[in-house]
């Protein structure tokens, strides 16, 4: 058997991913967790604000006097206990029985990611359609691509996802004799915009997708991180039925755990049980155990506080740098929470093309391409304020503006071809009115 | 959105499953798992043998010391740490430098469920065609039914799978005009069977394989639980190509943290990457580091033996029970190492059939037609002995004697129709050829 059979067999994976290949976004990241380079790359919480003496004997004593239990073998769905931790974490979100949700319904994930995986592995066949936001999550792209479906973005504002653009993206797939799956979206400090749906248009999102008779998957990582007050509360807390819930503690306790969840529609349920044996037979009997005794005996309200100070405080760093370094013509959007700016660079700036002469002057982010299906976003960059400390962030900002004036000033000097080869090889226009997110 | 037509996207998951619904077998384990009830039914590796008080330190430290590192984000082919440990335990086996294995092949995975799951996302479309001994592990079976590919099972006796039968298995298949991609085998204390492929088979598995050009999937999670002397080498310290070799600390160490691997080819290695973090973003970096240091700091090898000793005792305790108190024309296997036996019933006799006499005798077990793709397995249950204690395995044994004495009076007093009606559903015949493991 050879290199070059296997490789027919999986050329599915091979193609470039997202406009990068995986080894630049592999190489991208190795690089920025050098720890000279400021990096705006990751996603990654602040876990030094957790109490890790505490947290470490709480993990202990479930090893020494519940190992017999927590470190064997567990059910599919995830226990019992941790199900009903996670519906009072969803209460808190305004999710609770009244419109619905139980224990019964959730199903344990290994992290978000997994929950998204499961969901695409019982909904999608190749060459169906999903929408979702332009920009969206990578790692959602990930998941569609894998599962060989085609991503139709629908564009954001200041407010979120346009109505108007999501009725036109149905009627588009619909005109094209294909038909969308469902709808993905992050609707509160979404990644990578940081921008959140309005408390208007959740009822006219949802409403529109309840008409086309299409499921809506909300992703709801940063909800309980808001820093300006508390944000609408989420989709499936308006609807029992046509939504799925998908959350994770990555952002509000620590992703190394990998424990998220679904919360699903009755119906569907058991498949996504079946599904999630399949994968991994159980998620970790030790991670939810973890998770659980954090819920029951540590005061995680507290520590969500905690996490909304610290990034509250980094995020304002990070505006104030914006505004203070940014080249003229720059643009970001001000997110309400969660972990991520979106900016928009001055005109004929490559965010992508531009990455090593960042690398050089020693800051990271990771450039807009990523996150579009499309080759859209071009222009564009994401910057994350939740791991790096408020200093960090103003030199990192200070070395990225850096190397935008210096692009700006050779583009004066040689012309628009500087860094302009991605936009004629993907046939987008950066300027184009489809990315409306200034 | 209503429930029908969530059935509708989902029916594929809507099966029943191999035999048995997925209510009959979670309800199967729910029964099993009540103190009354001997279970023979399980899998699970007797966790109460490790020191949970010092296994319980060290995971306490590994947060409360590296949290900032444990309890982030890591990247989707596992730490290199872990990675290096791997190595030092395939070596035990023979798969060492000398046959090519390096940490820069392994791909740590979420159990070894999740490297079956993972090898058949990257390899199978739906109609492709699987071969795997007959019978085969239960959740193989659940990964290839989800990819949609078909299984066509390779008889075994007494030394494994039966060379001539693989090479007519093949033959079929390409007679049909598919073309089988891999032959999934657990060759060394097989699940469910016991059986172990023998030094000679080895060999001739491997060309016969080589020659058409199909890829082998060694499947190993119990290779290091041998009872009587070392096992024949695994099939990957045999070749360096056509090979992937999977296993799990779930039944040397603990199953509750959910870490296995698979050691890849290298043309595909980077492949099986970019699909793990499609699947689960990364495996949990804290369950790995807890391995890495169980494998650092404490006497793994000597916990290897303390394993065997008592599952050879367990397993001693077993077939002393079998041969003591099992009804005439009851046959079964003799495993030299893992986690189970597997019988063969009286003739008439219905395993699945029996099922609620048995739990009404309160003794559980799988029937074996959960281990086949195609109905076969009737006749036949997998009994465990790594999870009750001797006494408990004996009383398990004779409770399920009398319950097979029961049958086998009623059949001779009401004819051939008690517990027959599986068999003509599914038109298989218990005494067929093909089911040649006594």
């Amino acid at each position: 058997m050879t290199g070059t059979t296997l490789d027919d067999y999986t050329d599915r994976y091979a193609q470039r991913v997202r406009g990068m290949t995986a080894s630049e976004i592999r190489a991208l990241f190795a690089v920025a967790s050098r720890p000279e380079v400021v990096s705006l790359a990751g996603g990654a919480p602040y876990i030094s604000a957790l109490p890790l003496d505490a947290v470490g004997e709480v993990l202990g004593q479930l090893a020494a006097e519940h190992g017999a239990t927590t470190l064997q073998y567990g059910i599919g769905q995830g226990t019992q206990e941790l199900r009903e931790r996670i519906c009072e974490v969803m209460a808190l979100s305004g999710i609770d029985a009244s419109c619905g949700a139980s224990p019964e319904d959730v199903v344990v994930t290994v992290g978000g990611q997994q929950a998204l995986d499961l969901i695409a592995r019982l909904f999608l066949d190749p060459g169906d359609v999903v929408l979702a936001e332009g920009p969206t999550y990578v790692g959602a792209l990930g998941v569609f691509q894998a599962a060989e479906a085609r991503v139709t973005h629908v564009p954001m504002d200041a407010d979120g996802l346009i109505p108007e653009a999501l009725e036109e993206a149905i009627a588009e797939t619909a005109r094209s004799g294909r038909r969308a799956k469902f709808l993905y979206t992050i609707p509160t400090y979404q990644n990578p915009a940081g921008v959140t749906l309005s408390e208007e248009r959740r009822e006219r999102v949802l409403d529109i997708c309840e008409r086309a008779g299409l499921l809506v998957v909300e992703d709801d990582p940063y909800g309980q991180l808001g820093f300006d007050g508390e944000p609408p509360a989420p989709l499936r807390s308006r609807r029992r039925d046509g939504v799925f819930y998908l959350s994770t503690f990555s952002k509000t306790f620590a992703p190394g755990l990998r424990v998220g969840w679904i919360l699903a529609p009755h119906a569907v349920r058991d498949k996504l049980v079946i599904a999630n044996e399949a994968q991994v037979l159980c998620p970790s009997p030790y991670a939810q155990a973890a998770v659980t005794a954090y819920l029951t005996t540590m005061p995680w309200r507290q520590q969500l506080k905690v996490y909304r100070e610290v990034y509250r405080e980094r995020r304002d760093a990070m505006l104030a740098a914006l505004t203070d370094l940014m080249p003229e013509g720059t643009t970001w959007t001000t997110p309400g929470g969660g972990l991520f700016v979106w900016a928009n660079l001055p005109e004929g700036l490559d965010a992508k093309a531009m990455v090593p002469r960042a690398i050089a002057a020693r800051v990271a982010y990771v450039p807009g391409i990523g996150f579009y299906a499309d080759g859209s976003g071009v222009a564009n960059m994401r910057l994350n304020f939740s791991f790096p400390p408020p200093d960090r962030i103003r030199e990192g900002v200070r070395r990225l503006a850096g190397v935008m004036e210096q692009e700006i000033a050779m583009r004066r000097v040689f012309g628009a071809t500087v860094g302009g080869g991605p936009v004629a090889a993907t046939g987008v226009d950066p300027r184009d009115p489809r990315t409306r997110l200034a």
